[in-house]
């Protein structure tokens, strides 16, 4: 077997046999393929695709590159969610004591942000004392508990997908549905779980622009989970503005008490009752009205928020922030934005929020950056609101140094303006399954 | 400039500027951009091809990459001809002499052969004494002197082209129109010569397997010479079977001679003639007919002999073998290939007679191989000729130890048989100017 012979395969659009593709993987992690024929695969990968067999023992041979968790000490049937990364993302910190509050298990494994998208672990680091380097047992001793933990990625996990995605990243390789199928289900593969429903994004903030590209992603995803021997669902969903209104660190850990507590409804909520309405669906196949009900039932007894406590002091939080959001909440800065224009809001550009917030100090530029856990924007009008010359549209917070007024005008170019009246639309467009 | 917008506007087939081409040569000679990133380019290319705007700045910047030669001391219009490569193809031996007897100034720079193609340098070096590595004062006198001369490639020329060679050689990117044409005609500008001839190879044996291919190839490497002031014309010859009746280094010597005698007729002779007059045509503008009869009258008064000996002489070489070929053509070991089949001939594969070549020790597998200068085979059937059972159809030389009678199986192979009549047909397929 050889590396010139597999190039010139999928050059040439001929099917490569498993065998090829193991070695290929294992071949490449073990620094036997340089990166230079790797690169030239990739690319060729971006122009011809792979079949859907190929793209199953890609993702394969990149989930047997490292280790793999065992969840078999974990009580009852477990369930992961994972989603393609957007702005102001924070449901996993709402479904995952939603769905425990309704009899799922779900270890989660979370990463950290780069670029414009933040990361679970970033958020929840800005609670005093919250650990999210547990070991493994405190891990799955957690969830037996109170149904959820959440643990920082592990450095030996899916090693193929690390290398594989620095060396895409340099050289224009991204943007190749099998490689993006292969890069995410590999790791949710070695993660363990029994069960997989993944929230994939369209829409401007988002790696799917389109809702047509998001589909084909989410079926792919979908198919692969399934012929590795796992339930898997998808849900298409839109991006086209943040995802709720903070965007933020410690923001966003408030503003997911807040919908936990029950104050606060609209998108968020709805999104993150139907992912949950999925997971525990997919898990303990009620049916998605009963599963609805049991989520929302959860939020409004205060189940799901007592399981979010519990489990934030498992892991060494201090909890108590959850009745004085000041706590955590305690920017040095705050600058009002002001619009110009009036008008319905018909799009606000979730990249371009993102990159108003890395500015602010809430993201990482660059893997080594540190984080400014109180820097972040509160979006004070929404898709489908009007607003008037003067109306306050957003709100920045930080406590780093920074161009407020510059990055405040960063901000308000994400926003644009119709005469006409504009419907914000569902937030969930389709389900794949 | 950065080399991941230049991967991702190739990817997206939005034309390269100028300066972005000059940067991405000029970065990756001085190892600033990593071979990883050029290979995923690479294989870009040849998925989206390149303009002839992207093409003709690459050839320059490749060209720029290192030493370019002056000409200008050479008295007269002088001429280079390059051959895409082919298996019995000495024509350079007997068109730069044919050229030089009518007038043409042709100062050649030959390579050494690699794989199943032969080097004009190796053939020359089975002449006792030649020497081609004169220096450059040397090299121009004899040109001045006798119309011709040949020295072997120069290390510093395009050094970017012996750089990106390799990383195609092992990246599956070799077969991409604009890089074999900025490959080759790189080089051709390098050397500086006014007008350029190529000898575009179509069929089994050359690297482009169909006359279509062979017309793209040619019509860019036109285009782009003219683009950067060359007068350049182009010839696609048929490469359906091996060029003339010996193929190896001290047998091609000789066949040589033998048309420069006017003692061998036929497809070789006809094609030398052909490009001999294009040669001429282009530099003196003789028109075709009047070239084509200079070229044969050259032949006819043994000028173009006595200018090949003169040549020869002055970088060295003992010229005796002229009158007796057994001077080096000295093989140890001489083994008749006898067919089992009888019809007519209708396909002979040059590239597995290249091959057997290379196995009776005629040719090189790696760079650093020593090549045996008396091996080689002598095609005694050619393609229309008819065979009966028992007859011999080739005869292999060689001094080196190798399996004979295995090689002679691999040569008979190459061979195919028809019941019908088969017209060998004209060696020049078309003339693109």
């Amino acid at each position: 077997m050889n590396m010139y012979n597999i190039i010139s395969k999928t050059k040439k659009r001929i099917e490569l046999e498993k065998d090829e593709i193991f070695w290929l993987i294992n071949s490449y992690v073990e620094g036997k393929v340089p990166d230079y024929q790797m690169s030239a695969w990739l690319m060729a990968v971006c122009f011809n695709s792979l079949t859907q067999k190929e793209t199953l023992y890609l993702t394969q041979a990149m989930r047997d590159s490292g280790e793999k968790l065992d969840m078999s000490c974990i009580d009852g049937i477990t369930a992961d969610k994972h989603s393609t990364g957007g702005v102001g993302d924070k449901t996993t910190l709402i479904v995952a004591p939603v769905a425990a509050a309704c009899g799922v298990k779900m270890p989660k494994m979370s990463g950290r942000g780069l670029g414009h998208t933040g990361g679970t672990i970033d958020k929840l680091e800005s609670i005093p004392g919250f650990n999210p380097c547990i070991d493994y047992s405190t891990f799955t001793d957690i969830v037996n508990k109170t149904g959820f933990a959440i643990v920082s990625q592990s450095g030996n996990l899916v090693p193929a997908d690390k290398k594989i995605y620095a060396l895409r990243d340099t050289t224009a390789t991204v943007d190749s549905i099998p490689l993006i199928c292969s890069s995410i289900m590999s790791k949710k593969l070695a993660l363990g779980a029994d069960c997989i429903i993944l929230d994939v994004k369209s829409g401007s903030g988002a790696f799917m622009k389109n809702e047509q590209d998001a589909r084909s992603l989410a079926s792919e995803m979908v198919s692969i989970a399934k012929l590795a021997g796992k339930k898997c669902r998808a849900l298409i969903t839109d991006m086209d503005e943040p995802l709720g209104s903070c965007i933020g660190n410690s923001l966003e850990i408030t503003e997911a008490v807040e919908i936990l507590r029950g104050r606060q409804k609209g998108r968020l909520y709805d999104l993150c009752i139907e992912l949950a309405a999925n997971v525990i669906d997919t898990v303990l196949c009620t049916g998605l009205d009963a599963a609805r009900t049991a989520a929302k039932t959860s939020i409004e007894n205060s189940s799901a928020l007592e399981i979010f406590i519990k489990t934030l002091k498992l892991q060494g939080g201090d909890v108590s922030f959850i009745d004085d959001y000041n706590i955590i909440n305690r920017a040095a800065q705050k600058y009002e934005v002001i619009s110009e224009n009036s008008g319905y809001i018909s799009h606000i550009d979730s990249e371009l929020i993102g990159l108003s917030c890395v500015e602010l100090g809430a993201g990482r530029k660059v893997k080594e950056s540190s984080i400014d856990s109180t820097a972040g924007i509160v979006i004070n009008k929404h898709k489908g609101d009007f607003v008037e010359s003067g109306d306050v549209i957003m709100t920045l917070y930080t406590s780093s140094q920074c161009d407020l007024s510059k990055i405040a005008e960063m901000a308000l170019s994400a926003v644009s303006f119709s005469k006409e009246q504009i419907c914000a639309g569902s937030i969930v467009l389709d389900i794949v399954q």
